[in-house]
């Protein structure tokens, strides 16, 4: 296999792509940045295909010249995923961004990956339906499908791999496959869609998908309250989700998380452990609800509780944990963020967090924590230093303490964020022998390894 | 591949099972059998594995000696998938049947896949707790999750696709690998899990699954109420989803299914469409949904609303749904039901079920209809007499008529029943190019076909 665009290859692609084939050094250093730590990896060249068939096209040429191909959306993941590593073609998916039918009376909607969710929620406004998944950017959806997204809506609607019904893909030979129906379930033949949602680009490309669309909530109730220390919040939200309350999001922040926010929004909030939640459904039922919380959360020793129903109140209630990586990057004066994220049994929630805690105050680090806690995932936001060799060392030992603390609890090195370059270590360790059988797919699927190189599978093997 | 067990095959796997290797003929001809019309396919001997090292070991020299291998727990599926048609060996997998680790505060529990449904609930007795996938036959929670089951509450708590959160299985050489973790989600690797779920025993034997659970409904309502016409039972099936209300189960039975109850179980119903209602929440929140439903319902004409909250009367108005095979073959006077099932897309139910009722009719057949309506499923149970070969070809032809106007209206030619020997013939229509990756698949992981051959993937091609 080459790793680089040989000119036949450059060629055929400019042939076929004209002026949508693009060389410069402009366009290629910023495909590849990325929003974290992991170093600068452009591409050869950035093709911007605008139909399927440009795909299809655009991969049987790379297959015929051995050429890599990373799709890339918004470039909003966290592990490096969208890097073209292995150099050759980042096939920018952005123009392929329309709705091509949005079926109210089926609650789905089909529409090219590079829409962001922000650009379907803003199509469907009127609708009374909206795409619940929020991983906090404004990812393209292809993205997010390929990386398996999820967000502070997941304990309530699921994560992409429970909204995606249907997907057309681009395989390693160039064939166009649509897996899946528009019917809500099917128990006709292997579950491919399953298969390429989280497959990080390195099974297919994802050109077209199918999201099921859930009702706008009538009524939307938001909360904030404060515990004394993180198990209370967390044994608060352990009772919660054993109880059955429909929550619609419970997030927590922890501490540092909180000194953050005082020191980047003077949010004036005592630095305790505090949840953010959001409830869901009538007016009746959202005060039901909210009431059935306040019940658990007394018992663990609960304040300074404040909700608000009307929009207005609940951005401003809400609005500093959009802000987070922002809060997090106050706290680090200036330093970039390294973050991770691991999800476990939410009975070990309350370990592992603490865990986390005592881990950056033993290795010198300032990290927050911010969770979605009802799926028993969190994020540490490590504030470090690029050029800083012995707090990346540190930082880097900090995140193999908690992937290796999420799998000695049952967890999983990751929620949310995906494997790309940063939890490939892991993988072994998380997967054992299955490992070899995902091998057994990639060999089967992409004999080549002209997509995505270098992600997920690791190659020291 | 040879089809049958060889002499040095069964030597081999009597020596390491003594008596738990039967080759009876009472046993094989039990094993052979299946609840529907597909003709008796006894195995060669019949193992009884106790152990996943057992299974791994069976496996072993099964792969050695190019011996089939067919997995069977409760041996309630509808479409064959548990005969052996190339002879081989029936993995009987009853004897593994524990419960393994239940884990309330995780709301999930492990399992061995000989379990059933009923085993387990009975299991979860006074912890709070419930299994709710219902497929109506009490099947073992390894068929269901090899078949991808669902059932009566998917419209609330999923199919069995939403509810395994982890497996265990025994791949084609013996090795034994494990999927997912007890975390809620994960974003790394390939979904293994999913592509195991539904894959019918072959890609890998399941020896181990974990759950989610449920926490038992506060309050539980029942209902009923009838229609003039299928399409205002469907269509106000359709708002109502649409609507986003919580609907636990919508069934539909059309007036030959109520004409069947009223012969079996002197019913007394009105021969008219009905829907069958279950709502769960609290007691206010049950009450605040059906007077939503009602209100939707009222619109539709709905007529003749009976409910009920108490576990007595709850049961005895939907007592009569789980009776509907039985009540079909009342209808049949006695003749054999060949089940069908499909969905489709919920906007396309109403002409769905309209198509096949008349289809039906037009065929000189004798079918009831009873669907999983909030799902798009429903299932025809037509009256045969297997002798009668005009009739057979009738009912063929009927079945096929209803695949294909599913595929016709975007739907899949199995919601739930799956594809084992009768839905073979349609695969192509319904996945065209994407058939070959599974292809690839299949052959990637079982190259000698010793896993379930005949099954699933079509060979004609």
């Amino acid at each position: 296999m080459t790793e680089t665009l040989t000119a036949p290859a450059l060629a055929a692609l400019s042939a076929l792509l004209g002026d949508r084939l693009v060389t410069s050094q402009a366009d290629r250093t910023q495909h590849g940045r990325n929003e974290t730590y992991y170093p600068d990896a452009p591409p050869d060249a950035v093709a911007y295909p605008e139909t399927t068939e440009d795909v299809a096209q655009i991969i049987r040429i790379c297959a015929q010249h051995d050429c890599p191909v990373v799709a890339v959306g918004a470039a909003t993941s966290l592990e490096g995923q969208h890097l073209p590593v292995h150099g050759g073609i980042s096939l920018d998916m952005n123009r392929m961004n329309r709705v091509l039918d949005l079926r109210p009376q089926d609650l789905n909607v089909t529409v090219q990956p590079g829409l962001t969710r922000m650009g379907l929620n803003a199509h469907l406004r009127d609708t009374g339906l909206f795409f619940p998944i929020d991983p906090g950017a404004d990812a393209s959806l292809g993205g997010m499908t390929a990386t398996r997204a999820s967000g502070t809506t997941a304990v309530r609607y699921g994560t992409m791999r429970d909204n995606v019904l249907a997907l057309e893909a681009v395989m390693a030979d160039g064939t166009i496959i649509r897996t899946g129906t528009q019917a809500r379930k099917s128990s006709t033949g292997y579950d491919l869609t399953h298969l390429l949602v989280g497959s990080e680009g390195t099974l297919g490309i994802i050109t077209e998908l199918t999201l099921r669309l859930h009702g706008l909530p009538e009524s939307t109730l938001a909360a904030i309250c404060r515990f004394d220390s993180v198990a209370d919040a967390v044994n608060c939200v352990i009772l919660t989700i054993q109880s059955g309350l429909p929550m619609a999001r419970i997030e927590l922040l922890d501490h540092m998380m909180v000194r953050g926010f005082n020191q980047y929004a003077a949010a004036g909030l005592p630095e305790k452990p505090h949840l953010f939640l959001e409830f869901h459904g009538t007016a009746a039922g959202t005060a039901e609800q909210a009431q059935g919380f306040r019940d658990i959360a007394d018992e663990f020793g609960a304040q300074g509780w404040q909700q608000a129903t009307s929009t207005e109140e609940r951005t401003a209630l809400w609005a500093m944990r959009h802000k987070a990586h922002y809060a997090s990057a106050a706290l680090g004066k200036g330093k970039h963020i390294w973050p991770t994220d691991v999800c476990v049994p939410i009975s070990q929630l309350a370990e592992a967090v603490v865990q986390a805690q005592n881990d950056a105050v033993a290795l010198g680090l300032t990290s927050t924590i911010v969770g979605h806690v009802g799926d028993g995932n969190f994020h540490a936001g490590i504030s470090v230093d690029p050029d800083d060799a012995d707090e990346m060392a540190r930082a880097e030992k900090f995140t193999r303490a908690l992937a290796e603390t999420a799998l000695r609890l049952g967890g999983t090195v990751s929620g949310e964020h995906g494997v790309g370059l940063g939890k490939q270590k892991y993988m072994a360790a998380e997967h054992g022998p299955a490992l070899d059988w995902m091998r057994r797919i990639k060999m089967a699927f992409d004999p080549k390894n002209i997509l995505n190189p270098g992600k997920m599978l690791p190659q020291d093997h």
